[in-house]
């Protein structure tokens, strides 16, 4: 089968279009014909080697989202049958197969049915992201409809699923981004307010909405010293959850506040055996929330074909985009 | 009434012994004639300054930790009667009474009867350290019973405590100690394991108790370097609680593992007045679990009375003391 790969850790040019050997279906798993995939900054990291540990061997076939149908069934599952339509993020990492490709073998504990409302490309855009976002809004800091949740990020991959799985909790929703644009799709998903953190400082913003209190929940899906405004921004006992700790912290307000802080690294589910199925129960209930419409992904304008990853993961790290970024297999 | 008070920040000798008014009794509070008080670690930071914002007014009446009789009950306690032997933190700081006085101002929501099986020294050594770990290790790590803990600290005013609830829980404890005398200890306490920090290095420990893979639950005691250990120490998607983060620390380890990071500060239940009867509760509950015999103080060799606070202070901050310190009134 056809794919696109890499032979050695580099910059986004890496990429080489190979011909290579179509996987076998094991027990536990299918083998889905990939119609799409997205791309997600952990992506561009296994890539770079900049997380050389959980990258797989060269030549590696990346990306874990995916988007499918079902080609092969493997011994033992029953959930998916040969032409089901089934997304996840089941691999894209050492050990695991890759969605740049024409097939990709999936531990179908990872995988649900695609909701039907959705395209392929919608569908591929949403298993990593959201899968992220649910784990850090309810498994960690366990948001509640009366509470009220600082979300900064809003027009990213995992911030704009955020707002929305915030709202369909019941929170009020305040979110940031860098320009009034980026709030006004912010706002279009749900969220109630919309802060320009260029134009306002944390002490402002936490004056003008919460009278100087700060907010009870925040979700940083940005890091680095957007993360010592979270410490900042955060309530007397507050909790703060991010997607980007590689980095140095002053931990005071962590201490004079009492705060609770909880890194969300979804990959690591994946890697554990017997935590696999937790995924594939997360994406089934996001499935469900996408036909109520209480879901939607935000796919950038730019759209780009698999043989086209290098142009993809250039546009992601060069910041502009717009929600996720998708790729379509087009062999 | 006679108090120990300090009319400015200062080292441990700044204490001097004042006659004062003594406190009026207010609605919802008590006044408590003091038998005993004992030294936490925020007293001396209040002391020195190093905390200035929750400073007591000069002359301030320091100390939270109390042990006394009921002396006067103010409108609107149903609780406590006259006469009654009761025992809390309810003071030590800014807008409250101290214990290093004869009679200490109690809001009553901050208080339970004293154990009949402890002595007034005993009871007086609880309070903040007990409130402590119970926060930690149940609100913020949920400890369960067939969880492994490792506590850092073995023989601290928290960690003594921390080993007992743990254990009172079905945990398997693991204690870290500087000596071997203070994991025996640890180990009598109830600790399964006691781990000597100088002559173990914690990829050592790891190996050796967790076949490498870490700790699910890591009390830190003890802060500062010890708590880069920590984050070394623990279990993918582990819990870490700390009692002391003023510093600055690297975040990856929190980052690869997926990390659950909180930090309990006790205080800030006693500063809101909607909270201050969880306390309340607390330690109701723990003077149930002292009269069942599971849980007891480690108090220092050495007791002072409360006119030798300089010295209780000193001793404290020397490093060397075990358990608690506990100061009598000998007015």
């Amino acid at each position: 089968m056809k794919a696109m790969v890499i032979e050695e850790f580099g910059d986004s040019s890496v990429f080489v279009e190979r011909e290579i050997e179509k996987p076998k279906v094991e027990p536990g798993c299918v083998l889905i014909h990939v119609q799409a995939t997205s791309v997600n900054p952990i992506d561009t990291k296994i890539r770079s080697g900049a997380v050389s540990g959980i990258a797989p061997q060269f030549p590696a076939v990346l990306h874990g989202d995916v988007a499918g149908i079902v080609a092969e069934v493997g011994e033992g599952v029953t959930a998916f049958r040969v032409g089901d339509e089934v997304f996840g993020c089941p691999g894209g990492f050492k050990g695991t197969g890759g969605a740049l490709a024409e097939y990709m073998l999936a531990d179908a504990r990872l995988l649900a049915h695609k909701p039907k409302s959705l395209s392929m490309e919608e569908a591929a855009a949403l298993p990593l992201v959201t899968i992220t976002a649910w784990e850090s809004l309810f498994d960690r800091a366990k948001l509640k409809k009366d509470q009220h949740i600082l979300i900064h990020g809003a027009t990213g991959g995992v911030g704009h699923v955020a707002i929305q799985l915030a709202k369909w909790t019941g929170a009020t929703v305040y979110t940031t981004a860098s320009s009034t644009e980026k709030l006004e799709i912010g706002q279009k998903l749900g969220a109630d307010v919309g802060i320009n953190y260029r134009e306002e400082s944390v002490s402002q913003y936490m004056d003008q909405y919460t009278d100087g209190k700060g907010f009870e929940v925040i979700f940083d899906t940005v890091g680095g010293k957007n993360l010592d405004s979270s410490f900042e921004a955060a309530a007397l006992s507050g909790t703060v959850v991010t997607i980007a700790a590689r980095s140095t912290h002053d931990l005071t307000p962590l201490h004079s506040k009492g705060l609770s802080f909880h890194v969300t690294f979804m990959l690591l589910k994946v890697i554990d055996e017997d935590q696999r199925h937790i995924h594939g129960e997360i994406i089934g209930q996001i499935a469900q929330i996408v036909e109520e419409g209480k879901l939607k992904p935000l796919v950038d304008a730019k759209t780009f074909s698999i043989t086209e990853v290098s142009k993809a993961h250039e546009h992601l790290e060069s910041g502009k985009a717009i929600g996720k970024i998708v790729l379509v297999n087009n062999w």
